[in-house]
């Protein structure tokens, strides 16, 4: 696939996705949720990766939807795909009828290497949303963070119903959500949907550097497990259910060649080579889950 | 009905529900749960109300139930009604063995407008866990919170269990309730029961500016959507349950006349006056929805 | 049980069970595991205990595996009761499969007494998962914590897929599990790991002055359905099913001798004496639900 409204560059063992139309604030389009679903594909597929960094080109990460349209810009009528039949009622159970942002985060969900958003500038709408199945989160400090869908007629969407309140409390979750306010880049990070600020040019490095902690010292078998584990863990309705996983991958891995490495390499203060990859070193235990489909 | 133990005042927009027992501390009853079930069902079916503070009258928010009665004040024992059968056996599957704290706190949890606490005293008991269920707590710097459930020889109710542990953590919940200690305002903040802390005076203003805020800004449609969405995306296992609800509020809000004004009003510069209204303007698809029974 | 590797002591009402193999920095043993288990058993049968510390002797908390046996100490493989089959593959369903860690944390959730850890150094691997079903954790300023598995090749274990995201929020369970790298006490305080930090020396009159506050006030069989309720709550998808436990606990407990010794105690402004223990007081409902099986 050929990207145009993103830039996806690969240094180091680290792809960087980078949202790319500045002149429009990099407003999010079905491309743009095409591309971005795309090197997400790649960066899975692609041993040379061990992480993923997010952030925008420009003055900000992500306006939200084009709201140049004006004032039809959210009603999906029209066009021989659309789910709104002549006469005007909906058909949810067409093929067409799943929100864009929520197909997104639900591939950034099942992504196996880790994800580090880097926000250089404000983030609103599905700007925001699309942060949320990121692992860790990163600011600049003059970000701003905005869940506007009330402000505008319509509703959270990119499933931060379930994600925003597991984040940031249900509390906060509320608020942001229904007062549908700009928040400062101060109280995201007081909210915890920000780990940490950093000045503009500092937070590219800052973003790397985490990638970088993990990339250079954690299996990236182990990564990619430990990603799925923990956030389908949090779905979880006993801890069995994660006893269960957990003690498959125990024996899986700890057989592996990672594992004699892992030690040995401790045990010699040195830092470890792990032989496993992601391409083919799945342990044949996992996908442990069945995927629930949309329909 | 006629309120003899709350009032109910509607105000620009605003429903403020005061529990006005002064003289007993805003002391829980049976009557008391009945009005305030009633006034969040007149909140409700009332376009005039955006939003719902809940506070109390006098010195304290409300210091839980009345233990004036003494020793046998939880003792559901006697009358006609009596879940308690007359071997002393508990009927678990009467129909008055359900928790008043719970008949309420479950029927704040299904508030289509948005319940801003603002504590202005002891809140104790059921008093404290009557709050959980609201969706942003503010509180006076003279406010105290006690689950003082096991120091009183019971459990903790109202579905505390629920609402707790999500709100301030496990660690907190546990703590608070098996110690059953008073915690001051601080503690409360400082473990997220509470947003933020103001001087006695200043409580009231804040709970209306924030509750201003969300009227003056968001449609009351999208509002009460995005309200039911978060909190019962709480209890969702998968996004993937997120994503079938919000596709769904996407497609139906995104061609109301709502989204139109969100968006023209926003490039415009202006404030939306949003058409829809709550009493008749609830989507197709809501609510998505199967209510669980007690029985 | 003849105690080995821990020593289990009770004084005051209060059990301190220490990890003791203070020259292997109380490296996590099956033996260790075995005791543990007892020891949890022996607190929950025992009327005496009304709350259990959890420390290590010596200068480390637990420095989780032993590593000492080197490359394979992660391999299952070997003697009649691995679940390795000859030709190498996992039997995923041999009773032998399950995690050790696991067994001891899914036991440490079901403990019916309130378990306080007072963490006194490094915590690492299983002695940093360990620590996530206990209630309340305190540490020495100190105090590492390390969840190191992806640095050994292998996964997080003892159900802390789903301990830890709830306990710490998913944005830092993911970097510090994707990182695996160790975390000063200070990190884990903010990240609310650990509840508050200590001078070594304070740091085990911390722990009894919380265990006292419990133990001294509440009721025991109260004790032990909050810690069980709240706990369970948290896997709980709707607040109906908590409203359907805890009803059952205020008709059942509101008629008990605690709580009439609760209620008069408080009018009395004396402290309360209460009846009931755990080994004969618990309510005819529970347990509530039915413990899920591993296989």
């Amino acid at each position: 696939m050929d990207y145009q409204q993103i830039r996806y560059e690969v240094a180091q063992g680290i792809a960087t996705l980078t949202l790319n139309r500045p002149d429009k604030l990099n407003a999010f389009s079905i491309r743009m949720m095409e591309e971005m679903i795309d090197a997400f594909d790649r960066a899975d597929a692609d041993d040379e990766v061990g992480a993923v960094i997010v952030t925008g080109e420009g003055r900000a990460f992500c306006a939200g939807a084009d709201l140049e349209m004006g004032a039809k810009v959210f009603d999906a009528a029209g066009g021989p795909d659309s789910p709104i039949r002549a006469d005007g009622s909906i058909d949810y159970a067409s093929p067409h009828a799943r929100d864009y942002g929520g197909r997104l985060t639900l591939r950034i969900f099942e992504s196996l290497k880790p994800v580090v958003a880097a926000v250089n500038g404000p983030a609103v709408g599905i700007g925001a949303t699309m942060l949320l199945p990121m692992d860790i989160r990163l600011a600049s400090e003059t970000a701003r963070f905005g869940f506007v869908f009330a402000r505008r007629g319509i509703v959270p969407e990119g499933a931060s119903m379930w994600f925003l309140p597991r984040i940031a409390g249900i509390d906060r979750a509320l608020e942001w959500c229904m007062s549908g306010r700009l928040l400062e880049a101060e109280e995201a990070r007081e909210g915890r949907l920000v780990r940490s600020l950093h000045a503009p040019d500092d937070l590219l490095p800052a973003a790397r550097a985490l990638a970088r902690e993990i990339v250079d010292n954690a299996a990236p078998v182990s990564i990619a497990l430990t990603r799925q584990m923990l956030w389908r863990g949090l779905g979880m309705a006993h801890p069995m259910e994660a006893h269960r996983v957990d003690s498959r991958g125990v024996l899986a891995r700890g057989r592996s060649g990672d594992a004699r490495e892992g030690v040995v390499a401790f045990l010699e203060k040195r830092p470890a080579v792990f032989p496993d990859r992601v391409s083919n070193g799945m342990p044949d235990y996992f996908p442990w889950w069945e995927e629930p489909g949309y329909f």
